[in-house]
């Protein structure tokens, strides 16, 4: 059994700052769960053009407000607490924060550890672990 | 890209009740994720006994207080939001709730919808879709 605490996590190499996120990654690829789980802070203000090409993500919102952009279509879903999407087809998508937004993250293949979005949006699949 | 409301999923069969316990289960096998994700509430005063034979469970705790003690060491970890645990060797264990507690959960495999507990306290593999 894993039991990891949110705030010691706050203070090691599971978390990723970045422009406009930041991520604390609780499960990665080396706890052998098949996905890894992160909590995911979204800024005010962020306008986050993503493409996870690599990766079968779902975000849940447990706090704030926003919207994301499926780039396919020009649809605009509201975010708010409770709301859920995946992006089963690997959309390419807009996520807006409104307010700052307090997300859980799966994702499958699970992360390696030290990820940041390369210059299309992507995650690599070999990323450099914590 | 899929994108579900918890307060839609609550009024359908995606919401399983059971004693001391219910789950809105927002993804399942059939949206081919590769893990399903739940929201579960965990009833004040609820002790769950369960073994999770099947599957690889992580949990994260939103709201709320508990326990879950591992009963192949004994060792009880506090709950508390921000504390998560994933039962990464299909760990038999006792869910306590304090208070209600609100809870994001991740299983892989996938459920399929409609499982609820045998009386070994595991999930089937094969259980019916919602």
């Amino acid at each position: 059994m894993i039991v990891r605490d949110l705030d010691d996590a706050l203070k090691s190499r599971r978390h990723v700052v970045s422009k406009g996120w930041e991520s604390t990654r609780l499960l990665l690829k080396d706890d052998r769960m098949g996905y890894s789980f992160h909590i995911t802070k979204i800024h005010a203000g962020a306008e986050l053009p993503m493409h996870y090409k690599n990766h079968l993500e779902c975000v849940y919102c447990m706090s704030g407000q926003g919207s994301i952009e499926d780039l396919a279509t020009g649809e605009i879903h509201e975010i708010r607490p409770g709301v859920m999407y995946a992006l089963d087809k690997n959309d390419r998508h807009v996520l807006r924060g409104t307010t700052e937004m307090m997300m859980a993250c799966v994702f499958n293949p699970p992360l390696n550890g030290l990820e940041v979005h390369d210059e299309t949006g992507a995650y690599a699949l070999e990323a450099e672990t914590v």
